[in-house]
This record gives structure tokens, C-alpha cells and sequence, in this order.
């Protein structure tokens, strides 16, 4: 049997402690060898690594970036700490994953992107949809040349609620914070750059939102992208659909047309006289994109183990900022086409 | 029994044998006691109708329009006339059915608006959609409010195979011949007016276009709307949908989202090793609004039979062309956001 | 242009129109010529047919039989009928098309035959559901290989709303008067003939069902046939569907399963908290089989025309019958397997 | 928080494994104390153990059922001993989880029954499928009443390949080996008790089984069920469904019909000239019940932390071998009914 790969996480909050769960259950081809965390002790941290075989566990990141049994480290701390935890890591020589987003701040990850290239390391960013088997079969069918050349590229993209004011507040508006998926995905299924973006919102979910939260926001908005290879693709996102988390995308093309549906909380129907009701989809990405997350670490350990390329990258992560930014300038000059900054 | 409604017909192509062939078979309602068509006695016009029971047939447009015997007239003539026989038809008096468009010229509907309102009839222009039960049900989800107030409104519209380079030329481009009837669809599902449109569009299908017809025209288009209720409306359009004619809406609102699907060439699925097979929409619009140009007939007839309001009346016949018209100007700036007009 | 099949009617009720109403407005390879009905003058058929532009009609039905401008008689009387007037008709030389059932007395069927077979006309009863679009999808993927040899056959197969008591009573009870299609559904798809039956039975809608008619009969059924070719299929019968007209068939085999759906008022659906909603099936076989219908008397008409075999023929009228009464036999005897007879 | 359940394994093999895996990732509640497997040392049972924190294993199942820090015991042996083992079990006063079947051997089963009375522990059988979410939803409709009376259900089941000649000489053969599942999930559904059985069977997969495996068996069987509550059900099953695992049932009632559908690789569609392509079900019952074993898992636990009764017994476990030795019996027959036998 292969050497397994040994892993350690910055970070056992929510998004740590999903991946924990999912490679000791379902990644034998890695092991977690070093887990820090600042509020290890107050959040029952090590009691639940304790409950999964996980024993070295750490107040101090320095623990697992500085130490020279792991091999790749997750890092799943706070948003503001990703690009500074992952130029750690990457500067020790350490393989890194690290969540969305890398950073809003566009010099950060540049500085990040240096660091990997000097460091020879991989380096990936947690784009968790694009291991979605939905997407990945639309991706697939325009990869293939199963649909021709894509002409018209649609994601839907709707949350079950809205944030808290408080998050909003800090989270760089509906374009940074979850139109940046989409324009993942939009990247993902056409296999292109947008050049331009058109972005028009409103609030109409919550009226007052941008007086409660003092910065620039939507919350329903509809973006349009022209692609470098010609397609047109479009977006469209609201932070509270009530029926559930609503994912679809659909890739138009020379040869045919692909897309997915969302999935259901069972696919059972009821019909009677007053018509046939079936399920809605299952409540939010903690539940629709279970098997995701496991895929995507999966993807990156494979990666380190076989020292393959990861299946997604720096520029990755820094690309959706880029569009999010010129979303954001063109939503509030009314919808103007905006170029966006190329790397 | 209520008396039947008299109807007349103005040409005898192939919309006006579409509508007459259905009134005979499925609206016993009316009944047709003349026709004309200036080349009646060169394309079988005259065995056609005779083969229906229809004997009043003439050349001469002015023996049904000034016909005593006639209550309303289909006005079924080639597009160019369609306004200048309806403007007749209606100041001699008779309820006026236009088949779509009215007209590309403003200023010769708003002529045929005026005439309309001196003559106290009835005019509906025959937008087929609104009566296919599928989009009338999407609508209807919205006029009930089962969905909310309407944020987020996608149409997809997609023609099985481009015209030929001479129709394009003097169709007046895709936004006037192709996308008004989503324009339309725009206007029945929001309950409401576009403000401003932003159309982006390429030669996607056949990239020498424009070259070929002279005309500034494009077969791939995505167009934005700001709805006067805060809805923002999308409609995407391919002249090219290789496996056949892609006709859906969705409505995305505050308490739920309503969406119709295509209609197949049958509803089986075969399922082996290669996966699972299922047939394509039917091809083009004969087929798929076969229902619909029934149903469209009856309304017309009905509200003429029972002195009620048209289902659609000459504003929206009107309304759909200055979409056209801004949609057109906005594609010529690159996709700015551009005003339209008011009636 | 070839010659116009001319025909004649006996019987101008329900079905009788139906067909008339189809052949006029869709099926120009034919003209009605001749229209009998002994009700002729008390139900309105005359102007109702003059408002066809048929105007040859008769009480007596010999005015449409020995008619020399006749080519092909369509029988559409009461059922005791069926299988004496399309005796004449063949006799007279007649193609004859004939309503469902042809007889539930397989003597005058044989009789028929005998006829049919000297006179050498084309004699095709109405099992309409064999032109279904769906349906006949499914019986292509078993006769074009695509699924393989066939195993399992389920034909599921629900009316709206029961009978009345006073149709029952003359009905010959549910396999005859409505399985009997569905036998002829598992032979269409099959491609084979039915060896032994097995019928359980039940009174769940109408527990009071045989007291109230005074004639063996059941409500809901489930029957097991054993086929020529090893296939086994299966029917399901319930007289009340309270959704709606529920006809579905499934053919599985070696190779794959192939199977067809309901057709619905509509296929929009509206997603709220409450879950989805779509529509229920069309409401019963006027509805469902609409286009079925025309596109069986076309089969008819298109046999005559080009004196090519009609696609279902007396041998196809018989079986179901014989099924009826073997499933008849066995569901008295508490579901024992019973032998059909062979012809 | 409430102390954890304490469980026992018997069988550290692929469904022991299975259910270890599942509670160790998803079952909190629960925390496993001991293992026994008599090949622990040679099948890497000890370091598959260790690697999800399990170290208290062990050869000698003794050392599991006499544990006096065991409160429940899973038994996840060979087939042979599940009866005999759950029997140690339950008298040593465990809690016992049984894979199934328990037993083909009916007195068997009824000596365990009695040591589950005289223990008065919890006894719960594997029947996974009751814990789908899409065939528990299709149950919920009848039991609440949703659908009405139960008058027709059917219950399609066929596995993706056949297993083994040598697997089926020991297997019991197909009413046994496969369709024991379909006869719970009749059960389970009608919420009723089979009263007679007729059962229909091929070997169309395989015409040469019996020959090859020395014992009455077919590969493609149909079964038809009067049920106590007057619902007639029928279940078919293939040992071959070339395209994956076919796992669906209906529920046809008074006031509607409840169905659901299997799990596809993937929901997305992809269509082009040559129609809609969609994937093919999950392969196998691993794939396709990976959240049923653990909601299965965990209703166990629940059921023992909480002191509440098993949402399925020992008499669950019992009625479908009495509804396999009936249907045997009958399809030895050529499908006479034959009654079920009562407990």
C-alpha cells in the first residue's frame, strides 16, 4: 500500500471539522496528523478529534505548519486569515488547500501566488461545486464536445435565506461573497475568461438592507458576461429563495443543450385531485454538496499523493474576485458593461 | 343557441388556413362567410376552402372588409399589410384579429390605435403564446400570487433553424422578428413594463451574418430588463437549437419559483447500459402551439360573441416593438442600458 | 394529386362524430360521402354534419352499406352492432373500420373472419391506444431489439370514474370492458400471444358493485399473463383514479426497460415551501388519446388508399377477447392460472 | 450530554465495516467497545479498526456478547449464524441489531422470539430499504391517510447482475435470496398482512440456472399478494437489470397514487439531435442505501438510548420468510395461490 498523506489542519471550526469527518471516513488514502485550532479548548475541539482518532492537537498553528511530519495542510480558518495561513503554510513548503475565498484583497493573493511558485508546492482553492456530479456532468458535456461551442451559459444560483445584517456587513456584498461560486462555475462550464460583465441588482428581498448594513449591496441580481471564446454567459443569484437552495446551471451550444436540476429532500411523488406534489431541494450547500466535499479533499490528496496537477488552482481562486469586482462597479453604475482586469 | 359569430377572412396563406381549419373543426362557435386573398384562385385557396364548407370566397380583400354579413375579420395577410387592412377592417367597423407583428412602424400602430378607439371595436393581435397552457400557467402562478411578488423572470427561446439570409433581410433583425414574442411573454408573466433594456448578441450560428443579409443582426442574444415593479427580467434567444424548438419561462418570486418545460415528441424513455434515452421538443411552432392557436381563436371569438374584453389588445401589440426597438439601439452600444419608450 | 378515399358512416353518436370531426379537419386523403344514423333527425346530426359540409345523410343505414360511392364503411353503433353491421358492410364488399369491442361473442367474431377472408376487404378495429405516441414508443423499443428480449410487461391502467351501475349491467363486467384493451396493449408490446391468465379481482371502489348490477364483475384487478415468447406481463385495473385518466406501460428485458408517462393538464410546476406542484393527467381518453384518435383513422384511410395491410386487424379484435374470458374464468376461481384459447 | 450507546460488533466483514464506518462518521450517539471477528488477523480487521479508533478487538466473539460494557450487539456474521449468534446475544441480554435475513429457518427464528420475550431486550432487523427516503415517503402517504385505502401496490425490484452459481446453491433461491426485501417493503407499505401468494417465475436471464445450480430457482419472477386490509400488491424482480439497480414502488389508493424513483449516477440531461441522454440508477444497493444503513444504524441507537421500540422487530424479520415459503411453493406450482402461513 501506498505511504498515506499526511495531513494537518489550521482551523477545526465548521468548515474543519466537515473535512476531518469526511477523510477519516471516507479518505483512507490520508491520515490527520496535526490539528491547531486558537479555541481548541473552548469549543470541545479536542474531545471530538479525540472521537475520531485524532490526537495531536494544537492551540498554536505553528504546530502544523512548522511540523515536519505533514505533508499538506488544510487551512479552514476565518475568511480574513486564509491568505495569510496559506502563504504560511506555502512559504514552509507545505501542499496547501484552502478555503474559499483565498481573499478579496487581489495584491494578497498575487503575493500568495508568488510564494507558490517559488515554494514548487500545490496549492488549492475549496471551489467545492465544481465536485458536484450535477455540474460536473454539464461541465463534462461541454469539454467533450457533446454540446458543440457553448453559445449561452445560465447559473442559477439561489441561497434558502438570507445572511444575518451583521455578516453582511462584513462579507463584500452578494458579488464577493456568493455570486463568486458562480462566476467559478461560469468559468468551470465554459472553460473561459469573461472579458466584460454587466451587473444589475436590486433589494428585494430586503428593502432596507443597504441602510441596515452601511455598504453597497443587493440582494437579487442578474449579471451578464461576454466570454472570451463568445459565449455569453448569465448569472442569476438571490439570498432568499424560500423553497430551498436553488443550483442549476444549463450550457446552450452549437450541437445540443446541458443541465442539471437540483436535488430533492426524496423523489417520491403524491398525486390526487388536487394535482401531484413532490419534495423541494434539500435546504442549503451543507446538505446538496455532502459528497463534494469528499470528492474535492479526495481530489486534493490524490493530487499530493501522485503529485498530479491539482484540478483547480490559484488563478482560480483569483479570478472570481476579479469579476466580482468589476460586477461590483458595474451594478452600481446602473449596469454599464465593465472590463475585467486580466492577471 | 346564441348566434354564431360571422367571421371574414383576409388572406389565405398559410396562417389564415391555419386559423380557418381550426374554427371549422374546433369552434362551433363561429362560422367564416368570406374569404379573400388576392391569389386565391392560384394556390388551391379556392378547393381549400371548399373542402371546408367555405363558398364565399374572393380576390378582392374589400368583399370581406365591407362585407354586411361579416362581424370580425382575421386579418392573415403578409406582414407589410398586416396594419393597413387592419386599419381598414376596423373603421368599417368590424372586430379586428391581426395575426403578429402589427406592424414595426410606431407610428402606424398608434394610427391603428386611434382608429380603434373611434371605432369602439374589439382588436387583438394574435400573440399565440399567452395561450399556450403551459406559459399560462406560469403566468397564472403569478397573477395569483402563488409565487410572490415576481423578482427574477427567465425566458428561453430558442428557433430550431436560422431563416434564410433573404428573410432575415427584411425581417427587421432577431430583437423585432424573433425576440418580440418573448418581449411579449415578458410583459404577460411580470404584469408589468420594461424601463430600461440592456441586449448583448453575436453571430454565433453563422458568424458571416450580417455580412450576408446587410442588416445589422445577430442570432444569439441575451437581453436584461428592469421591470417598472422592480423585477428584473432576462430573455436569452438562439436561432439555432439543433434539436428542436426550446421554449420555456421560469418566474422566481418571494414565496416561490414557476417554470414550464418543453413539449416532446413523446414522453417515453428508454433506459440500457448507454443510459437513459428520452425524445426531443417537438420541432418548431406549428407543433408545439398547435393547442394554442385553437384557444387563441375561441378567446377572440368568445369576447366578440359575449361583448368582453380581448385577452390582448393593441397596446400589446404596440408594447413589444419599442422593446425592440430599445433592445436593438443597446445591442449597437454593446450592451448599455437603454431607455424605453412610453406609449 | 391522388384519388380521395370516399366514406361512409354508420352511426353519427359520440364516436361517430369524433371520427367524422377528425377526418374532416386533418385527414384530406379521404372524404365522408355518406353518414347513416336511425337518429339522425332527433339529436341534430344532420345540421351538425352540415355544418361539416357532409350533406348525404340517412336514417337507414343501407343508404351508406350498399352505397357504390362508398369505398370504406366506419362502424361506429352501439356495441351489440359492432359485429352485425360490419358483417353487412363486408359482405357488401366494404373496407370496413369498426369501434371497439367488435364482439364479446367469439362466434360472430369467427363469423366476421369467415366473411372478411371471401370478400378480401380490409377490416381493422379501433384500439386507438396502439397509436398513442407514448405507448407506441414503448412498443418500438421492444420491436426495434433496443430493450432486448422482452421479460416483464406492467400495463398500468386507471379510468377517472367508474361506470354506471346500468352500463355495468351490459358491460360484461371489467375484463371485457376495459381491460380488453390493455390485453391488446400486452400484445402490442409483447409482439406475443398470452398462454395462461391469472386475475384476482376486488369490489374497493364500490364494495356494493355486484349486489347493485346482478353481474359477476370487480373494480380494481391485477392480472398475470404467461406469454408465448417467456415474457411475463402484467396488468393493473382500477375503474377510479380520482387524479385523472392514468395509462402507463412499462417493458423491461434483457437489454433495458422501456417505459412511457401520463400526459398532463400541463407540465408548469410551482415550487413553494410547501413543496412542488405539478398537474394531474389529462381527465380521461377523449383527452389523452386526441391525436391518437385522427392518427388511427389515417392508418385506416392510408391502408385503403395504398391497399397495404391495415396495422391492426380482426385476428387483433378476437384475442383480447379471449383473454377477457380466460381472465374472467380465473378471477372466479379466485385467481387460479387458466389456458386462453387459441384461434 | 446523554452517555453514549455502548455497541458490540460480530463480524468486522463488509456489512460489519459498513455499519462500523457509518456510526464512527455519523452516529455520535453511539461509540463501539469491542469487536470480534474469527479472521480479525487476516483480513487487516485489526488496522481498519485502529484507524478509525476501535482497538478493543478481538477473535472470540465472547468477548463482544459477554461484555459487560457492551449494552448492544451488532451481528454482522455469515448468514448461517445470525440466528445463533443474535440468539447468544439476546441471552446474554444485549440489545441486538440482526443483518438480515435471520434465518430461512422459520422455528429458528420463532426460538429467537421467545429469548427476545423472555430478555425483554430490543431486537431489530436489518430491513435497510424501510429507511430509504424515497420508499419511506411513498409509505408516509399511506399512512397518512394521503393517498386513501391502499388498493394496488407494486413493488419493482431487479438487481444490476445476477450473483454467482455457487452463491445461489446456498442462497434459498429468489424468493429467499432477493425478493425477501420486496415481501418487507409489501409489508411495510400496505401496512397489511399477506393472506395468499401466487408467484410466477423464468429463468429468462439464465436459461440454464436450475440445471447449473441444482436447486428450483428462476431469475425473473412475478408475485401477486391478496392482502388482510383487502389491497392486492405484486412485485416483480429480475436478477438482471442490465442498466443498474431498479429500487421503485407505487402506491395506488382511493385518493391517489404515491411512487418514487431510483437514484440516478447524476440529474443532469444532455440533448442533442439525437434526443435527451440521462444517466443510468447508482449500480447497487451500496450505492444506492448509503444514507438508509445509516438512518438504519441510527434508529437502532435512538431506539436503545431512548428506551424506545424498534421501528422494525423479530415478527418483521419473520413474515417475509413465511411470505418466500409460500411464493416458492407456488412457483413450484405454476402459480396457484397458496395460502401464507400465520405466526
Amino acid at each position: 500500500m501506498a505511504k498515506k498523506v499526511r495531513l494537518g489542519f489550521v482551523g477545526a471550526g465548521r468548515m474543519g471539522r466537515l473535512h476531518m469527518a469526511n477523510i477519516v471516513s471516507s479518505i483512507p488514502e490520508a491520515e490527520i496528523v496535526a490539528v491547531s485550532d486558537p479555541m481548541m479548548d473552548k469549543a470541545g475541539g479536542r474531545e471530538w478529534c479525540a472521537a475520531r482518532g485524532i490526537t495531536n492537537v494544537f492551540t498554536d498553528e505553528a504546530n502544523v505548519i512548522d511540523n515536519p511530519d505533514v505533508d499538506a495542510v488544510f487551512v479552514c480558518t476565518t475568511t480574513p486569515l486564509h491568505a495569510p495561513t496559506s502563504l504560511k503554510a506555502v512559504k514552509a513548503g507545505k501542499h496547501t488547500f484552502c478555503e474559499k475565498p483565498i481573499s478579496y484583497d487581489v495584491d494578497e493573493i498575487k503575493e500568495l501566488m508568488k510564494a507558490i511558485d517559488e515554494a514548487g508546492v500545490k496549492f488549492m482553492p475549496g471551489f467545492n461545486r465544481r465536485f458536484d456530479r450535477n455540474h460536473k456532468a454539464v461541465a463534462d458535456a461541454v469539454k467533450s464536445g457533446a454540446i458543440g461551442a457553448p453559445h449561452i451559459v445560465t447559473v442559477s444560483s439561489r441561497d434558502p435565506e438570507p445572511p444575518t445584517i451583521d455578516y453582511v456587513k462584513v462579507s463584500g456584498g452578494l458579488f464577493y461573497d456568493m455570486m463568486i461560486h458562480d462566476f467559478d462555475m461560469v468559468r468551470y462550464v465554459t472553460g473561459s475568461e469573461a472579458v466584460e460583465i454587466s451587473a444589475v441588482g436590486a433589494c428585494l428581498v430586503n428593502p432596507k438592507l443597504q441602510e441596515q448594513s452601511g455598504i453597497f449591496d443587493v440582494d437579487t441580481a442578474v449579471v451578464t458576461m461576454k466570454m472570451a471564446n463568445g459565449c455569453i454567459a448569465t448569472i442569476n443569484n438571490s439570498r432568499q429563495a424560500v423553497y430551498g437552495y436553488d443550483q442549476r446551471v444549463e450550457a446552450f451550444g452549437s450541437k445540443g443543450v446541458a443541465q442539471d436540476g437540483n436535488e430533492l429532500l426524496n423523489n417520491a411523488s403524491v398525486m390526487t385531485v388536487d394535482g401531484c406534489r413532490t419534495e423541494r431541494p434539500l435546504w442549503f450547500f451543507l446538505e446538496r454538496y455532502t459528497q463534494a466535499f469528499i470528492d474535492e479533499a479526495r481530489a486534493f490528496v490524490d493530487a499530493v499523493a501522485n503529485d498530479t496537477p491539482v484540478p483547480c488552482n490559484v488563478i482560480d481562486g483569483l479570478m472570481p474576485v476579479l469579476m466580482a469586482k468589476a460586477a461590483t462597479e458595474s451594478c452600481k453604475a446602473g449596469g454599464a458593461f465593465v472590463k475585467v482586469d486580466t492577471v
